[in-house]
């Protein structure tokens, strides 16, 4: 494994972490002071018109962008829901290329609000991830396909497991062109138990770990997450399993935390955030 | 598909549903009046003492024993708490032969409460649920094992998969003597992209088949369930699956609302159970 204490080259932050509390100079500016190398930011920060300022500021700091967050939904109940979502990511995907993110990270909707029928609505976002491959070839970012927490499969993500992924990868990208890969999330992914199989057979396709912790009592699945070492998971034991089959990317930490962490100063979430990536990530 | 609505033969209510307000007795009484032949009673129900009781209410009433809920947890953070469940659990099946239960339902346990490590406590259940063979063979009843929806994987339950339950099987049954099962519960199940194929795999292993419904919005993931067709599950379609796949048993209902339908009269939850299962189910 790795040595991710030795500098900024191994780590990242997605700025969820944080909270979304401050304008992205603010947050580049601490990001780079706390010892990260790489930050992610999320479209809300960037104004999508004029990306090269967000790209200036960023690499002004000394960062490298990780990635990109995130896709809009691509199931909608009606073919214009579709094509707004389709126009939405490949402008993304756009912006990602201006900002230097070697990926856009997908997360790609769950059934569509008014419908019930899982295989057509997982057809539907298929589909739409498709449609964005001539914006992939043309500016060279990737999609990484980001399998969410089986809780979220109603709302947000029909996409709910590595395997499933790297089965989607398999259909978009046929030729591991590298235009589709896979986020690894500790969160989403921990309990799977085919996940040490299904890292095996997806090993030339993940483009991202992240972490953060599942706490045992789980309030909101969606904003109560834990910070490394507090939870259950074995943090360490996933980043081996990674890195033993090739993974060469920066650990990024992404962790929403509504009742606690987003409450504190981002200072002190930051400093805690890189002694955990030290002591038991 | 089988006709639901020509009688009480293909239908069971788990009491669980009606909230555990009223003695078993009562309980019994109105599932029957409602149209229901058999009833799954929880442990806390029955004194186990005197499990002929219990017994001679419901065959009174006219009802058979769908199933018994349920052992406690295989893992513990000491080989004491280890061996008290399975002798706790080896009791539940002594007792699910007076009751004449089929099988007693498996909700195997999460993570030990100190422990991370998900391996070693999967080993544990293994290991408890293989304690349980002799008194399985001495009483004809068989353990269904219950995938439970991955939410629940730190605290209530390692085995989260249909999948994953009929390895397990293979494991602790390889020649399919009947002495393990799976519960196929579609709250916990209808997510995973990987349930047609699993129960082509799993088809002569299936035991049980229970419904209820995925709220959209799910506040609580525990005590939140929805009744069939207020929520976003194909259940026609999961029945579909598991009966063209050789399942005869009866569709049992069990929901857990502690702040809706636990709220309501038992005898208006009957009622409303009986209609969805021939309407939507």
């Amino acid at each position: 494994m790795r040595d991710l204490s030795v500098g900024p080259d191994c780590v990242c932050l997605n700025t969820a972490t944080l909270g979304f509390r401050d304008p992205l100079e603010l947050t580049v500016r601490r990001v780079a002071e706390a010892g990260f190398g790489f930050i992610t930011p999320w479209r809300q920060e960037v104004d999508e018109r004029h990306p090269e300022r967000a790209a200036h500021v960023i690499r002004d700091a000394g960062l490298k962008v990780g990635g990109y967050c995130r896709t809009e939904y691509f199931s909608a109940d009606d073919r214009g829901g579709r094509t707004a979502s389709i126009d939405s990511n490949r402008r993304a995907v756009e912006v990602a290329a201006v900002l230097g993110a070697p990926f856009v990270v997908a997360v790609v909707g769950g059934l569509a609000p008014n419908s019930r029928d899982i295989q057509a609505c997982r057809e539907q976002i298929l589909e739409g991830l498709e449609a964005l491959k001539p914006t992939l070839k043309a500016t060279g970012v990737a999609i990484a396909l980001e399998p969410l927490h089986p809780f979220y499969a109603a709302d947000r993500s029909l996409l709910n497991t590595v395997e499933q992924a790297r089965r989607w990868c398999e259909r978009l990208d046929p030729d591991n062109e590298g235009l589709f890969g896979i986020a690894v999330d500790a969160y989403h992914v921990w309990w799977d138990p085919d996940l040490e199989g299904s890292l095996d057979r997806a090993s030339d396709r993940i483009m991202a770990l992240h972490v953060c912790d599942w706490m045992r009592q789980t309030g909101d699945p969606l904003l109560d997450r834990g910070m490394m070492g507090d939870g259950v998971i074995e943090l360490a034991r996933l980043r081996q399993s990674v890195e033993t089959r090739g993974f060469k990317g920066p650990v990024e930490v992404e962790i929403f935390s509504k009742e606690n962490w987003w409450k504190r100063p981002p200072e002190e979430i930051l400093r805690i955030c890189r002694e955990r990536l030290n002591t038991v990530v």
